[in-house]
């Protein structure tokens, strides 16, 4: 389901990214270097699977999904690089700026920003100005200083000194967590959900992401860098305090069944049609990579 | 009347900025350096002055105006970088990057573009969420990929080999154009232009930031580092193709007259009420920094 759902998602990228044309070719190139070519698709299935509940499945969901997932890609360029986490290695390939160089690495990381909400602006992806207005405010909100790059901000300061978990669930709710749930709450918007159902789907992106980010620690502790396709162990090299440091692993597992298990909680009056986001839940806990 | 209004868009994006607070406060703080603490101010003047032309005197146009400072704040931040331009000075100041450091300014450089964009997508912008969605557009299609971005791409990749002028007139109008242009519209936007009138101010924008770009590389080849407030002759130094050097001193003022010249031109529909718009014209081939 989520193989399939990527190839979409992964297609619809490949379409919106400007084609490689002019002297400005090795910018586009570098674009698609760092979106294309793979991963889970993780919060573009969210987007399109919240999308689907509200009746609002086809282009429109898979242009929120395309738009989100460069967002994304340009945070994992910016985060890979030499001043940032100096990582070589995404998704079992050389990282952006490796393949290329740094400024190219940075001014793809600054595009591909703002072709994300480029997309979102446009008509295609919903006809109502209000509801693209709508997905436009919910991005920057939970893309910027109060959403994910605050939250890399006190990543990169918290390096080499222990924080405590209140802390660390505040980063990770910030520079993962902000973005997980903006990605579900943009399927609501996009089917122009209630206000309720709306905060619904809210708070179980929120619990899913948090959800996300302890089995993510977990994976890092546990795995090998092959299973995972970057560095592991990288964090805890880091001096970085992660949730297996605070709550061991056995304790940091435990926390992940939770929290999944609060957010399919906020799913229960929607019935059979988040099938697919319970299943997401369960495979946030399960993944091994 | 540019110093009074910049006071003004100061004010406004000091209001517009988050307090420093909360463990992003280094972000937070990093984002007010790179935008306060003066500037002409020129790309917002331009805006309110358009809005003011339309009737859109007031808040919303300092939002606007306040937005596009914001995001040239931000291309200044990741151009002055090391992987870029590697410049240590900025308004007489030391660069973002010189001042806190690297990560620090590559994370306050991406949040300046988020705030840029969430402050258009404010009711308090406009209260039609046709008009803020329109700015939207226009923002990132003047500062992404199409624009500002891939005129720094060309630029980067020009240096030590020479461009011939058409080159470098793409160049520029699409790293300092673009933006000048949009600064324009947005004005236009704002105050609910026809699309005639919007379409005579993108040109006269055009023309202007065409000037404008012209100008300064006269200024960077006659003025000292001391007058600018940054490095001077850094442009040639780095082996870039400038203005200067593919037409002479005397070339390259003829050019910047001409094209202020022509700017103008696009307003002679507009009456006493775009004396402002003439004037920055004429500033802007006349300015000393």
């Amino acid at each position: 389901m989520l193989a399939e759902r990527a190839a979409l998602i992964e297609s619809a990228i490949d379409r919106l990214l400007p084609p490689v044309s002019g002297g400005e070719a090795r910018l586009l190139d570098a674009m698609r270097y760092a979106t294309l070519g793979g991963g889970k698709r993780f919060r573009g299935f969210l987007s399109t699977e919240v999308a689907a509940l509200f009746g609002a499945a086809g282009e429109g969901a898979l242009r929120v999904a395309a738009s989100v997932e460069m967002l994304h890609a340009y945070s994992l360029v910016h985060d890979d690089l030499p001043a940032m986490d100096d990582d070589d290695l995404r998704r079992g390939q050389p990282s952006t700026h490796k393949k290329f160089d740094e400024a190219t690495a940075i001014l793809a990381g600054d595009a591909l920003q703002t072709e994300a909400f480029a997309i979102l602006a446009d008509p295609a992806t919903h006809p109502d100005p209000e509801a693209r207005i709508a997905l436009v405010a919910a991005l920057a909100d939970a893309s910027g200083a109060p959403g994910m790059v605050g939250g890399q901000m006190i990543d990169m300061q918290g390096e080499g000194r222990a924080l405590a978990l209140p802390e660390v669930e505040r980063l990770h709710a910030l520079k993962t967590g902000r973005l997980i749930r903006y990605a579900a709450e943009a399927g609501a918007i996009l089917g122009r959900a209630s206000p309720a159902d709306r905060d619904a789907i809210a708070q179980y992106g929120r619990d899913l992401g948090a959800a996300f980010q302890v089995a993510d620690d977990v994976l890092d502790a546990t795995e090998t860098a092959e299973q995972l396709g970057k560095t592991a162990g990288k964090d805890a090299e880091a001096g970085k305090s992660t949730f297996v440091a605070l709550l061991g692993i056995d304790g940091a597992r435990a926390e992940a069944e939770r929290l999944a298990t609060r957010a399919t909680g906020f799913l229960e009056g929607f019935g059979a049609g988040a099938s697919g986001l319970r299943a997401l839940a369960r495979y946030v806990v399960e993944r091994r990579n």
